[in-house]
């Protein structure tokens, strides 16, 4: 087990032949796989199925109503089973963060549509002279992505409606109580991108990461639920995790990995030391 | 102008169609122009070339043999001007910075081979209060490439037998005066690659980032005459200067980027700020 291999299972998903392209007002925004493709038949006045594409129909002709011509499938799929928890949570879907999105989305239907999703995610560390320690965070059991494996201390997905550092201020009050006056003060500091496979889903994803420096006294507390506790480890031993374990989250083992590297941790010495950084802007 | 204009200088030489791979041992390590694959018609004992490639020929069996075979035709190529300046320093040439080399070459050859070159390039930095500064250099106006071009604080090839943060050390006494108990605290923050063309040579090389935090009081001092001079300026000056003109050499550019974007002076907000990352890691 090595970093490596966990940069290459966030890039697992760079073949593209299982999937069927999706495509809205002539643009391909993702891709769709079969099994999701004969579960939209019978929607055939939202969604059109030919010559191996899955196409939203035309008439629809401005966000507000392709959201609502989409909104109605998904909440019977979701009935039917196919995603893993609706949270009343749109995204935006479009050809990528700075163009104008064709609709909004449901959350938990984006991979299933295999178009690309956003987020941030947050290292919080403290530092104690010249060492660094990271607080990392267990994921609830209940969770419905990825119950009980390790986490970034703060992260979360990027809805319609929300600046990217206003969701820093957001999710870091409400999973680890970070005051706004901290949480504010996070610097961005790169965007990780990868296209993930899972479950027969496509995700071309990529994260907003901030580092946040936080006081040595500070202690986070889980506030919605969805985090089971947080940890204080010195950042060796986040790499020694990282490394030998997938006790991560795959995206999450990125964002530490980029950290890692950023903060001279992992240096050059390290053979993957190049192919490590390719990896993480695919 | 832009920062993108920036990186696409830095990848523009993505397209090989005019190039025959230059092959040792049956493994392509390099790209050579046909002008200059012409030029190395006359030395056939050294190199054969056939099936549109440039090959070093057989019976030269280990890293000695294969260096001392290349250096005369080296020689003879520099006294008709092929190269820009010969250094008399030696780089390493193989398929990658952590495999075995198959020879070395005098550095001045390796853009005409078109084999992967690697070097150290430090950011030199200030704190003062919540503000940064970088000390930025100036090429000296008779250095044999890019004279007279803005640069890093201290940058360098990486020559056979020196480790990396030897080389920054040497590097930063030779070019800015730096004490080796501050050049020795350099961090590696990263590496940068790309694939740039520039008068028919191809350079698909990586630079090894480094963050030299320095006291305000220090003011470097050239020690090699490579350099003209040096400015601090506030690092916002330097990101309008990266972005509005070309007067930074152009991978120096790519390195003042990354810092931007490592230091959040270069934020997300940006519509560029993606693609500039993926640009960073070709």
């Amino acid at each position: 087990m090595s970093l490596l291999d966990r940069i290459k299972v966030c890039n697992n998903g760079m073949d593209v032949a299982a999937y069927a392209p999706f495509i809205v007002e002539g643009q391909r925004l993702g891709w769709v796989h079969s099994d999701f493709a004969s579960a939209l038949k019978p929607f055939e006045d939202v969604f059109l199925e030919s010559d191996n594409a899955v196409t939203l129909r035309d008439g629809f002709n401005d966000y507000r109503s392709r959201s609502d011509a989409v909104l109605p499938v998904l909440r019977s799929l979701d009935a039917d089973g196919w995603f893993s928890g609706w949270r009343d949570e749109a995204y935006p879907v479009g050809t990528g963060f700075y163009d104008e999105a064709f609709l909004e989305m449901e959350r938990t239907a984006v991979p299933r549509f295999g178009v690309p999703a956003f987020g941030v995610h947050v290292n919080g560390f403290v530092r104690d002279g010249d060492d660094l320690l990271m607080w990392i965070a267990r994921r609830a059991d209940d969770k419905p992505t990825y119950p009980g494996m390790l986490d970034n201390m703060v992260a979360g997905g990027q809805p319609v409606g929300l600046g990217l550092l206003e969701n820093v201020i957001k999710e870091a009050a409400e999973e680890a109580a970070v005051p706004a006056e901290i949480a504010g003060k996070a610097i961005p500091v790169g965007a990780i991108s990868y296209q993930h496979e899972e479950d027969n889903c496509l995700k071309p994803d990529t994260m907003f990461v901030f580092d946040m420096e936080l006081p040595k006294d500070f202690v986070p507390t889980n506030t919605d639920g969805e985090l089971s506790g947080f940890k204080l480890l010195p950042v060796r031993e986040v790499m020694a995790i990282t490394a030998d374990s997938a006790e991560f989250k795959f995206n999450c083992a990125a964002v530490n990995i980029d950290f890692f590297i950023r903060h001279g941790i992992l240096t050059p010495e390290d053979p993957d030391y190049i192919t490590l950084q390719r990896g993480l802007h695919q």
